[in-house]
């Protein structure tokens, strides 16, 4: 088991659940728009966000952005140590900084002081694109060139006495990502950051994200994510949580299944599928439950009999399953609607 | 390595590379909307198609269908060995039952003889929401009695002299497909066809597939992957395709990695990668090269380096970096007009 750090009442490591991170792209000084960003991540799911403080005429607007955020803030910090300390003395609830571009690490003295005082987490994120030179130019294979810049860093802080550290690394390359946090995990034992950096936007970005945190998820390996795409935040935090309800690492509250379509399929599956989603998705419900809607009868009543409600098609008569029993036979027409009424009652039924 | 098939002209297993299937979910009595989505499908990427054939009055177009197809076509048949036989007459290039749901097996020794005189193979798919009776209700844990399943068919082929067999082991749950493939993998050595079977519709189902197919295929599990999605059938050869890439298994020409964008992001970076994205796409080359679009100082000059060609920015200053070398500053308004132009210089220098 990892060690177990705190980000403000968020823990990370030990025993505690995968939490999602997500990271503001308003600008820090706009304090009015990155509050209103974080709400917006807040009531999506994200559990933590990370904000930028890339100068000193931000630090300002960044502590009122601290004091008022629903969520944890860590501040992300380059370059610069003094911007370190300032987001410290401004109240963040964790530091984001990459030792490799800090320039002298006897920089990094006072603040490691601070943080201790205060008892603030630091992540050490060593990033591919971002490795020291000696390291990049290195013989060695990246993924273990990554993971002996880290260690050399995470010495660094053991030296002065503090281990209220998460680590990460990261690279735009699935593979290398997969094998340097492989690395790592064998290596120490603190709480895991997991991402795919500058995975890139769109379909392609969420799916390099999916497979390369998803992969380490399944091997026990991350303690927090962060989907990182060239889009808006909120998106994000919505690939993470289904990433995280794919793997059963959180629970979403309905899951709907269902078929691929084929041939087979006599109904218009793919809109009884959306309309069904839809109308499951205004219930907002935390409990969890397996919704099957299935267009044929190969797979059909199998899925449906395994979730806890199913309704399953064949040619045009639907059959409404719940805990494994039919328990209606239903026309296409009102097949939604009855669906719908079900799961209420299960609901209701149970809570 | 596994066991060499082919289907069509498409070889699979052996150091055949991962190869991409869909199905399409047109009528098959409707020859021609079947064959128009099937040279969609062909002029997506997709290398294989699966048709169902779902009864006798099907036969006459299915094989049609076959005869016209630019893809090989896998005939889907359940329930009904007799639609098996007729598939294989039509000149289907492959089959794909179900034993467990074709009822008494001695059904199955005119459809293995059939597909042996012809050297079509034939795929043995166990699916979690079909799974028979007394595998079902039984101890085990689920993987291993889909295994259990899964090989006593096997078996029954090799015992009437047929082992060009193609497997495969489906769940809805990514857990369960991933620990029943990798049971599968070290039982036996016959090629494997790997999908999430029902694993929905939108975002969820993508993620599911992508977190289930991929992480197989980074530990070298599978040989041919369908993304099953209650979608366009053109959409799952996407997602493939995005999986297969990020994986690094396939080279799908201009990969383009951008950064998440945050505070110090200085330019609009997202509507910049749209366009740089809808830019290359049209160039249509097969020559694997990578273009980093990055919005800050960073991880910017790094990535930017690392890529073929790249694009960082420092606050409102644009640097174009070809094969790690700055070679101009261009203003944020002719940013992309200047690395497109880059590209094919690139493209053009070297083909």
């Amino acid at each position: 088991m990892r060690r177990e750090i705190f980000v403000g009442s968020v823990g990370i490591g030990g025993k505690h659940p995968v939490s999602i991170q997500s990271m503001t792209n308003t600008d820090t000084r706009d304090v009015d728009a990155t509050l209103g960003q974080i709400r917006g991540l807040a009531t999506m799911g994200c559990d933590i966000v990370r904000v930028a403080l890339p100068a000193a005429d931000a630090v300002g607007a960044f502590a009122r952005i601290v004091r008022d955020s629903p969520l944890p803030v860590i501040a992300d910090v380059h370059f610069d140590a003094s911007l370190a300390l300032a987001a410290l003395e401004s109240g963040a609830h964790g530091l984001r900084i990459n030792p490799g571009n800090i320039g002298d690490r006897r920089r990094l003295v006072p603040v490691i002081r601070s943080a201790a005082e205060r008892n603030i987490p630091i992540r050490i994120g060593v990033n591919a694109g971002s490795l020291e030179k000696r390291f990049r130019d290195c013989e060695t294979p990246r993924p273990r060139s990554m993971v002996d810049s880290l260690m050399e860093h995470v010495r660094f802080f053991e030296d002065q006495g503090f281990t209220r550290i998460k680590i990460s690394l990261k690279s735009s390359r699935v593979r290398e990502t997969v094998e340097a946090n492989r690395l790592a995990a064998a290596t120490c034992n603190y709480p895991i950051h997991l991402g795919i950096t500058e995975a890139g936007s769109g379909l392609e970005g969420e799916v390099k994200s999916a497979v390369g945190i998803g992969a380490l998820l399944l091997e026990g390996i991350g303690d927090t994510i962060r989907v990182s795409l060239t889009a808006d935040p909120l998106r994000e935090v919505r690939v993470a949580k289904a990433l995280l309800a794919a793997i059963g690492l959180r629970n979403t509250g309905i899951e709907v299944i269902s078929c691929p379509t084929c041939a087979r399929t006599s109904v218009d599956l793919i809109s009884l599928v959306d309309e069904v989603k839809a109308r499951l998705e205004r219930l907002q419900t935390n409990r969890p439950l397996t919704v099957a809607v299935m267009g044929c009868e190969v797979n059909g009543p199998g899925e449906a009999r395994e979730a806890d409600l199913g309704l399953a098609f064949s040619r045009a008569r639907g059959f409404l399953f719940r805990r494994g029993k039919i328990i209606a036979q239903v026309d296409v027409t009102e097949a939604v609607e009855r669906l719908e009424a079900e799961v209420l009652r299960v609901l209701d039924s149970e809570s």
